[in-house]
């Protein structure tokens, strides 16, 4: 898994009918100081989190389709929590 | 996911049964901020996708196989959507 | 696999089922001369690793779930053991 | 897939079966301009490439194992057509 | 595939079973030249090389638990086969 930053939404009208209803997060990878990458990745939201928390993206197809309970989503990256602290040297 | 801007075709005479009467899109893959980065990859169209047009990529094998509901195809990217708009900060 | 370097742990309130009671650790992936390069990978523990060990990781979702043996396990990558020794030349 | 130009074959006598009697092509990446850019992928051929020839490469084992109807096959890489034209903005 | 060098080899008491006898890498990856890039991964060997051969590695987790003949194993590099010759432009 990766950390991430949320900075936006992505909408699209035209899409496959396992992504409508749900959010497309744009979130910013962070490096392993927490500052921004720019390098992104499009995830589908599972935990209702708004632009500036910092989440948990698990970036593995098989992973995420269990995590949205849809073994025939065609998805590959979910975030699967908002983290609320990176403890260093713990 | 990532997010990309179709740049033109790829036409190739030899090729898998799977993969004839389908386009190949070649798709230069865009930054966080929406700028192109030169990276790039050769997916199958599913939304008639025009150049210049910003498009939803899933590059995951077996989601690929099902967006095309072809479970044996040897593909690995499909363009998935076409993208309306990108907001930031909601 | 790779080789890494414990940096910390990542506390996640909200989460997923198969996280909850795992401690996720902050993974600085080492180069092969053994420094550290600033990308790091967020994996689960197996080993009881500390901050500051040298670890292997596995950053495979199959190889990941049957590590925990956890077949439906939303994951990525874990650390599998700690690293004793790295042989040059033998 | 990527774009790629064959430069050349590799030749290793210890191997493993499935390999026995196929060509493997040392495949130099192209970039979204069509220049070579050092990267690289050794891969099974199936068109019977040759060297300088412009190929479409698929680099996704589900896939590599279907195109060669191995479904046992250790492989990642195949080489799946010759690349004819590359249309932009089409 | 890619090409690589081996190295070293890496030593971890703390284990898992399907490790234990079987000899890790260090392998550094080559570019297309042929020079060491400092970039590496960690595999099981299959074909008992030594240190400063050229070797063949598969980094595919699926086709990895094939070449062991181990449904079940968390690995995800092997090496595959020592290089004899990589010929260019033929």
């Amino acid at each position: 898994m990766k950390i991430g930053q949320v900075t936006g939404t992505v909408v699209s009208t035209i899409h496959l009918p396992i992504i409508t209803g749900r959010r497309m997060l744009l979130v910013d990878l962070l490096d392993i100081a927490g500052e921004a990458t720019g390098d992104y990745v499009i995830a589908i939201d599972t935990v209702d989190a708004g632009a500036g928390e910092t989440v948990l993206i698990l970036d593995e197809g098989t992973g995420a389709r269990q995590v949205l309970d849809e073994p025939e989503a065609p998805i590959r990256a979910v975030v699967v929590g908002i983290v609320d602290e990176v403890s260093v040297g713990q």
